[in-house]
């Protein structure tokens, strides 16, 4: 099978070995059951589910009867949105001017049940812009939702002490932490969030299960009603083996965090000093980051051509952010650090993960170096001709 | 492992075997990918997706572009309930009274929004009332939902007639096909609704899939929205595994349907002849039933003791509706179909499925038999002493 070489973690990782091992039983036939269910089947479920949930809430310094399990990220952030808001009068939103397209719809959605909305802005390097997150707490806004860490520069903004100074105004507070979990240390009391975003599939657990961490003051209602899992907060029979494969990758990740962190911090200086020398900008490097994730590009040349280039040469990674549906339009993130469009269209993102090797970063920049020194030929030769 | 007889696949089925093979590239770590990704891994992943999506809709006679692939049953019913009732004016919303909490919770959440709910009666039998469905249709309700088949009862609804007037009233219909599914012919151009929802795990696929079936007239907005996966109805990263397993489960489900419809309603007929020398009534006998699905019970006895002790004796079925979280109120649907709260109670589940056998059914009958009259002479020694 053509294997080309992963370089798109923040999009999907693959599943861990560990995690395939846990999730076994409940998919190759030997166990099943409705969790509800009150019979030896249900039962096993029941208890696999609990387990998992103490998994998660020790991962992120949470008690496990704060986790409500959802099928994914932009489930739970949907979640939180909506659910806040339809327990509260109509009034202002926050959110950052780069969130992830699943916070920003939502808030969007909003708008028509009478909310306003605000989007905070970035600074050049992509952290919350000081002037613009003061004029936002002027407003006293009933939710923000400011992501922990961004899915395509990696940024990591000082989510404690915004929530903080926000709950101080009066607003519930909630971040996205997707990208944040099993890259960097993650306390969800340290955080002083009302609510917390996590997915499985970003950290080598499976497709299909994500979490609300919620503060139990915390209001909610529920987007998907019915039989009442979840306490109310989310019905629909549990999908026990996603959510299992979930548990075991939150102790996996936990167990890693800071081997992993530091390797994968040591290869991206490798990446990045290479990339600096064909005369790439990387975007926020002046930022505080996770350690997986570099976003650079070169002036010239166009994003979405160098991706097709480079899966064709064994090289999977990405250009705008990876987890939207295909959008023709310049990463919303750069344009909000000031990017000029021209040059966010070059961008690129290379993020590491579990298996990245030194091997696999020298391999990807001489595949590129030679990639990049082609293409500015071909833009070279067709500028005259214009 | 001790593994009790199996009864209650109305709750939850065993993942097929054939479904467990379509699905393990995708959970041994051999297949990955984000299915919105520009790369081998991302195409293979989008791929697989609309194979899977196609399977889908041949089983019920509906184009792949009017599936909407959700986390499941629970989901596809919120989104249609909210997601069109977003689309229109605060009106009437009309519901059976023996809808699946996923249909019936989130139809009372409109209200809070200026809808006003009716519940539409049904018979002694379960099925819809004439009387309730006129005074239904006079009030011109914007929605309808109307389950197809009932989980506990079987009792299936003539959708295509009741769609057919409702429509001509003027409403948008949805009916949930989740018990249908797999178990008697589905055809969604004929049914003549405007949305119906499947589930994967009711017939042998996985947890964590199921899906809205759209007529593209249909205006939804999502539940879930973010980066506008599904045609911008269902966000969030496709679980690619679970689609792929919920599209092979079609197929089979499919090419099995006849010989295993006949094949569990020779069963049940055997099932429920045993049962009435007991004594127990048989819900909903004299209507259009499932052909897996048997719902009864024996004056006297307490159902949920029932489940406790036939678990014990290592038989897996249910007392009321296992598919919700635990509740002690007696079922809805024999509620609101005339029978009293005490035999209510009463009442047992034993629901088929593909790896049922006629021996299961002998052991059970036995097993029961001995129960029952042991729970009946404790009952007899019992009253006296009142």
């Amino acid at each position: 099978m053509f294997a080309p070489v992963y370089l798109d973690w923040n999009a999907t990782a693959p599943l861990a070995s560990e995690v395939v091992d846990a999730m076994r039983p409940w998919l190759d036939g030997t166990r099943y059951g409705n969790a509800s269910s009150r019979h030896e089947y249900g039962r096993q479920a029941r208890a696999a589910i609990d387990e998992a949930r103490t998994e998660v809430a020790e991962a992120v310094g949470a008690h496990a009867t704060e986790v409500v399990f959802t099928s994914g990220g932009s489930e739970a952030n949907n979640l939180f949105i909506k659910g806040a808001a339809a327990c509260l009068k109509a009034g202002g939103i926050a959110i950052s001017a780069i969130e992830h397209p699943c916070v920003r719809e939502p808030a969007r959605q909003l708008r028509r049940l009478g909310w306003s909305l605000r989007e905070i802005a970035v600074d050049r390097e992509g952290r919350i812009e000081p002037v613009s997150w003061a004029a936002t707490l002027a407003e006293q806004p009933r939710l923000v939702s400011v992501m922990l860490a961004n899915n395509e520069t990696g940024v990591i903004q000082p989510v404690d002490e915004l929530a903080a100074e926000a709950s101080a105004c009066g607003a519930l507070v909630h971040t996205d932490a997707v990208q944040a979990l099993g890259k960097i240390a993650l306390d969800f009391r340290a955080l002083r969030v009302h609510a917390m975003t996590l997915s499985a599939h970003k950290i080598g657990g499976p497709l299909g299960a994500g979490a609300l961490i919620v503060d139990k003051r915390l209001e909610l209602s529920p987007l998907i009603a019915g039989g009442g899992q979840e306490r109310g907060l989310r019905s629909g029979t549990e999908n026990v083996a996603a959510i299992v494969g979930f548990g075991r990758a939150c102790e996996l990740a936990r167990a890693r965090i800071e081997t992993e962190s530091r390797r994968l911090a040591g290869l991206r200086r490798h990446l990045e000093a290479g990339l600096r020398t064909l005369g790439a900008r990387v975007f926020s490097s002046a930022a505080e980051r996770l350690p997986n994730t570099c976003f650079f590009a070169i002036e010239g040349l166009e994003g979405e051509t160098v991706v097709a280039k480079l899966d064709r040469m064994g090289f999977a990674c990405a250009s705008g952010s990876a987890c939207s549906s295909a959008h023709p339009e310049p990463s919303h993130t750069l344009l909000a650090m000031g990017v000029s469009p021209e040059l966010a269209r070059a961008a690129l993102r290379v993020s590491l993960g579990h298996t990245s090797t030194q091997a696999d970063v020298d391999r990807f920049l001489a595949t590129f170096s030679h990639l990049s020194d082609e293409l500015k030929n071909l833009t070279a030769v067709a500028v005259p001709l214009n």
